[in-house]
Parts: C-alpha cells; sequence; structure tokens
C-alpha cells in the first residue's frame, strides 16, 4: 500500500489534486487513453490482492449485521472486477471531449473568437459503498482531464484504499500523475463535509447515493453541486393504453432492477383503462410479488393491496414495493408528476399520438419515454457512453451525465492590438 | 399601477411565476416575438411615466447622498429608455432557443431518442440600481420560454414598479400572461433571501451587481446561481511585447469604462518589457490619470506610484486606480492570476506565438485575450448576442450568458413497447 500518503489532510489533498489537474488538462488523447488501459491491466494484475482486501470489508459489514443488499453493493469479484476493467478500455475508446472547437468566429476589426472545451479542474465525488465508482468515476475524469478527490462510504474502506494503491502504482508508468488521483481515507463525516466548502481547490462535487447523502451534499455545499440519481418515477396509463405493452412495460419497469433510480416507483392509471384491465394488472402484481400501495379508488379493485398514505407519493421505494393512484386525465397525472416527481424518468403508456405529445410536452423531467420502459434512462443503454451519473437538475447537465458534463469550455480571443470603442 | 397586485407574498409570487412559466414555455417563436415587440412599444409610450417615476427615485438618491456614479446608473432618460426597447426588439430578432433538436437517434430495438432544448423555468434576478436589466432580463427570459422574478435595488423601486407595471399591461395584450414577469416590490433584504431557498419554484438565480450581492447570492442559496460578473482581469506585458499595442489596449482596457467588470485592475508586466519602456507606461499612467498602486520594483520606475497592499492584488477597483507588479516570466504572471483572478478575462500582449499559446492553455478563465482588450468579453461585442450577464463559473454556461444559457434540455424516448433486456 506505499504509495498512498499517511497524515496528509483532506485539504492538502484537494490542493496536491488542484496541482495535478493542471496536468491531467493538457495531455493528449493518446497519453490518456494509454493511462487508462494501463489502469485496466494493473488492476486486473493485482485482482487477488483487491479481492482479499474487499474480504476485509465484507467481514466488518456481516460483523455489522448490514443488511445483504448492502452487502452485495459492497462485494467485489472476478466478474465485477471485469466489468471495471473492461469500463476503463471502453473510455478510453470513447472520444476525447477536451479541445472540442465549439464555436469560431472572426469580427470585422479581425479578432479571432475560439470557443474551446477544456476540463472542469477538479472533481470531488462522494458516493457510497459501490467500489466500481472509485474506478469508474477516476477513468471518467481523467479521461476528460480531470484529477479527481474520492470519497467513498466507510464500509468499503479497504477495498478503496486498495484499488486506489493500484491505480497511483499504474500512474507512476504514466504521464498521468498520481496526484490527480487523491482518496479521502478518513471516515468520519467531517472528511467528507470539508470538501462541501472548498471552492478554491474543488471545481463541483458529484454526489452519488441514496437520497441522504444527495441531500446533505446539496443544502450544504457551496462548491457547485451536480445533483444525481433520486428517481421517484412514474408509468401513466392512459385511457387508450395498449394492455400487452403496458403490463411488459410495468414489470421491466418495476422488477428488472428494483434498486436503480430509473425503476418506477408509482403508476398513475386512468380511471377508464382500470375499469376494463384491472383483473390483468392485478394478476401481474401478484404473478411478481409486487406489494401494492393503492389509493381508495384503486383499492376497490386491487386485491391485498394496501390503503396508500400521503408518503408513498414520495417514496423512491427501491424494492417491490409500488404506488398506484387512479387519474381523471393525462392532465391529473401530470399534476400528481409536477407535485412528487423528482424529474429524473417519466413515462406515458398510450396509443393516442396527441395525448402523448401532450404529456411530454408538460411533464418536466430529464427524460419522458413514450410507450417504452423507463429503465432506459443510463449512459449505456442510450448509446451515449458510460456516464459519472444522472442528473436531476436543470443547470449545466441533464439526464445521463458522459464525459462532456465533465468539461467546460473558454473563449480565447486573438488579435493584433483590437481595443473596442 | 393598477395591474401589479398589492400584498402578494413572495412565495405567493414564485407559485404565480411557476404557473405562469408553464405556458410562456409552450408558445410559439411568433408569439413571443410580437410580445417582446409589443413591450417596446408599450414602454415607449409610456416613457413620460417612467422618466416621472425615476425622478422621485433619483430625488430620494439624492436626499440619501448616494453618489453621483450610482445616481447616474439610476438615471433614466429618453436615450435609455429607447436602448432598452431597442434592446427587446433585437431580442426577438434573436433565434429561438427552445425547441432545438440537439441529438436525434435510434437504438437497434427502435426506440427513437430525441435530445430537445426546453426553458428553464422561472429565473430569479437579483441586481443593484440600473433600471435598464428590469427590461433586459424579462425579454431574454421570455424569449427563452422562461418567467422572470425580479428583485431590483430598493434605490429604484419606483422606476422598476412603473416599468413593470407597463410591462403587465402590454402583456395583456400578449400571449404570454402578466404573471411570467414579477416584480418583489419589499425592499428589505428578507425578500430577496426568501428567493435563495426556494427550490420547488425557482430554477435558477442570477445575482447581478457587485461582489457584496453575488457573494452573498452564492454563499447563502440553495437554489442554483449562475454568478456573473466580478471581473479582477488581468493585463500581461510580456518581455517581447509591442510598445504601441500594449498602450493602447492598457488605455481601452482602463479607462474607456473603467465602472465595468471587463476592465483591466491589475498589469504584470515582464521586468524586460519594463526596464526597457518604463518611460513610456509612466506617461500613459500620468496622461490619463491612473493611480498607481505599484510592488517594489515597479515603485521604483513608475513615479507618484502609491505601494500596492496585498489587498491591492484582490481588488476590483472599478475606477481610475491600477496595480501594477513586476514578473519575471509568463509562469510568474500566470501564477498570480491563478491565485487573484475571478476567471473572468485575462490578457497576454506578447509577440511571440508560443508564449501566448502557453497563455492561453493555462490561464483557467472565461475569456483569454492575445493582443486585444479586454473590454470585449461582452455578448453584443462578440457578436454572441444580448446577454443576462458574464458568467464566471465553469457549470453550465461560462462567458457571456445568452438566450441559449437561459435553457436546458430533456430527453424524449418514443417506442412502441421497449422494454431494457
Amino acid at each position: 500500500m506505499g504509495p498512498i500518503k499517511k497524515k496528509v489532510t483532506v485539504r492538502e489533498q484537494a490542493i496536491l489534486a488542484k496541482q495535478a489537474a493542471k496536468h491531467v488538462a493538457v495531455l493528449s488523447t493518446e497519453e490518456k487513453n494509454e493511462a487508462l488501459y494501463r489502469l485496466a491491466s494493473t488492476l486486473e494484475t493485482h485482482a487477488e490482492m483487491l479481492l482479499e482486501e474487499n474480504e476485509k470489508d465484507l467481514k466488518n459489514g456481516r460483523k455489522q449485521e448490514l443488511n445483504n443488499a448492502f452487502l452485495d453493493r459492497l462485494a467485489l469479484s472476478k466478474e465485477r472486477i471485469a466489468q471495471f476493467t473492461d469500463g476503463l478500455r471502453q473510455v478510453a475508446e470513447l472520444e476525447d471531449p477536451v479541445g472540442k472547437v465549439m464555436m469560431d468566429s472572426r469580427l470585422d476589426n479581425g479578432l479571432k473568437i475560439t470557443k474551446i472545451s477544456v476540463p472542469l479542474g477538479v472533481i470531488g465525488m462522494i458516493y457510497e459503498a459501490r467500489p466500481n465508482v472509485t474506478v469508474d468515476a477516476a477513468g471518467l475524469a481523467l479521461k476528460a482531464g480531470n484529477a479527481i478527490v474520492l470519497k467513498g462510504g466507510s464500509s468499503a474502506i479497504h477495498t478503496n484504499k486498495a484499488i486506489v494503491s493500484v491505480m497511483h502504482k499504474a500512474l507512476m508508468e504514466t504521464n498521468i500523475p498520481k496526484e490527480a488521483v487523491q482518496l479521502i481515507e478518513s471516515t468520519n463525516r467531517e472528511a467528507s463535509q470539508q470538501l462541501f466548502t472548498m471552492k478554491e481547490h474543488i471545481d463541483v462535487l458529484i454526489p452519488r447515493g441514496g437520497a441522504g447523502l444527495i441531500n446533505t451534499v446539496a443544502s450544504n455545499a457551496t462548491v457547485p453541486v451536480l445533483e444525481t440519481g433520486i428517481g421517484n418515477c412514474h408509468l401513466y396509463i392512459d385511457a387508450e393504453a395498449d394492455l400487452e405493452k403496458t403490463l411488459s412495460i410495468l414489470v421491466n419497469g418495476k422488477t428488472s432492477r428494483p434498486a436503480v433510480c430509473n425503476a418506477i416507483e408509482t403508476v398513475l392509471v386512468h380511471e377508464k383503462w382500470l375499469a376494463e384491465h384491472h383483473e390483468a394488472l392485478a394478476r401481474t402484481f401478484s404473478v411478481h410479488s409486487i406489494t401494492v400501495h393503492a389509493d381508495e379508488a384503486a383499492l376497490e379493485v386491487v386485491p391485498n393491496a394496501v390503503a396508500a398514505v400521503e408518503e408513498d407519493w414520495a417514496n423512491e421505494y427501491l424494492n417491490l414495493h409500488i404506488a398506484i393512484k387512479v387519474v381523471k386525465d393525462v392532465d391529473e397525472a401530470i399534476a400528481h408528476i409536477e407535485q412528487y416527481g423528482t424529474k429524473h424518468s417519466e413515462a406515458i403508456l398510450t396509443e393516442n399520438e396527441y395525448t402523448a405529445q401532450h404529456f411530454m410536452k408538460f411533464v418536466d423531467a430529464s427524460a419522458i419515454y413514450h410507450n417504452a420502459s423507463t429503465r432506459f434512462t443510463d449512459g449505456g443503454a442510450l448509446g451515449l457512453g458510460a456516464e459519472i451519473g444522472i442528473s436531476t437538475q436543470k443547470l449545466h447537465a441533464r439526464g445521463p451525465m458522459g464525459l462532456p458534463a465533465l468539461t467546460t469550455y473558454k473563449y480565447i480571443m486573438t488579435g493584433d492590438g483590437q481595443i473596442r470603442s
């Protein structure tokens, strides 16, 4: 574990990252890609060590009686290591987002104006148990010419230390200074809170994890924040929704991976559709072991449903529970989504093109679906490349945030003495 | 002053704006442009009334012994009214930033993906004395499909109430609901502070004014902020800078409009250049009545200079004072800019292309100039169209913020039953 320096303060780490960022910013695409390949191969040759260190975290987790879902997110395996090393190679294959000429013009007085994409600088990544975020985030940050300060969950600290020590070892054989990847080793809360206000050294904070983590960062940070991934996603089943598509998309949206942010949490169903199809709907819930929290109208036709309370409409269950509310038209659905949605992914199922257009026009969210599953909101699934998170805010980047979200731009003006009259 | 509702709380105003924003968001370009022309002509026909109300503010200002520069910013005139009504018509002529297809693709499974620009929603504008901001900001916000909540300085309250009452009168004859333009009439600080945390109703806050105002908003708001306009701009005079260009750009940058954010505040001069040209430089300072705050080395060769103290390096003078520091090379200049700059506009004067490239690569700012005046950092001057401010931050928008900065985007996915495998 040699290369990680001990007893460095969080502020010192941020300063080291800022200095390293200047070097990463001006590297060529080839230099960055070479480093990503080197990271991948070095992580692979150290797989055994990573698994051993991960086992320490798992043992501690079991001792603390963390639940199985949590331990599953924490666990590494040969396959999971291969996933993130393949991910690094895929990022190497992506187009370099830095140095793109976004505008190029010349004023009448001869002043040349070029708008060019540049790295953000230092990215502060605050996340929870998943060790793959350590690798994925570092890879994306470096490819976009940035340095990164990582603050993972304390339960994954042995794994993260091991991963970062291997990454440092790999970077020492590349043109990226190893200081460009900083891991905050302290497991106390103050360590991440120090990052919240380091505006001089950190250019953006990206919190990734549960609503608690994200809201804590968003309400306390003075460093700009890219909020990610709280998804209270709705499926609106219109009066004119096709039965077969509806059941298939509902099952896919709720059950294919219930713990992710693009899973369906609430069904808004048109009263006419429900009157006609409630038996098929109820059967689907039952076959897939979905626990239904129903409003008064739905309670009457969905057997075994429990009565929904106010909190259900805002709840991101992340499991096989679902809320259902009966609405009289698309506008009631839109109003409900406006009140309770998190601007992540919202879907309408209807064969009526006009109703679909109306929904897509008036719903305010990063991703809106007509007759398709919300589960597609993902950089990879949408063909947008690897992502560092899914933004639920409106500024800078919305939806899946790939490499361009990790850049900004500057205007370069070249003249021969021009002054403004 | 009929149309302005009395006794409405700030929160109620924000809610009204949010509701109105939904209507503005879906208007056609023609409807929005028609409204802008109507605003311009109605403001013109009410010019006398605007001047009368402005006189009340000026009278109060004189009574409170506000300084002349402040009173000048506050004052309306026929010409200034014509400037902002012309501005509205120019905004009408600009391309509509809403509804632009930014990406259009189809997955192998047939799912169609469209990325389309949409309005931000409600913009909160917090500013100081200049009444033209009331008109300029409203025009830009509406053209980009947004509603706006305006909080101007208390010293301009009569003028702003008059302008907004005329704008409401005009909007009543258009398809834009008048609630899309809200003026907060309360002149106490809590009124604007309420806007800081209204995340459900306000999508972005844009503070425009002095450093005090901008820093207050940036450090207290939980609503996302677009920081604007603090400009501690540097002019680096390299060893190989041309004398004539240097003096002309220095004079233009410092004296053509000292109170604006793109004016030069600090000169960093290479020791070799200074040794050769200090007499010409000192003469220029003297001829243009520029007060020089010099470091030790410059003090020796600039007559009548005062000794610079630490605060001078960070000071945005906004008047005919300037700081000067002697450096031994371009890297010392870059390091100084990194320490004291505000990431607004930075210039290098040199005939050495390599040195210029080095400066432009390593200086982190929204606008970087080689052999040209920093005074060009302005949406109009750079041919980027009217601007709502100059962003000094890295996320979302950097440099002059025109109409596109007032939009975000959403992904629209259209399918026929696609689910994710």
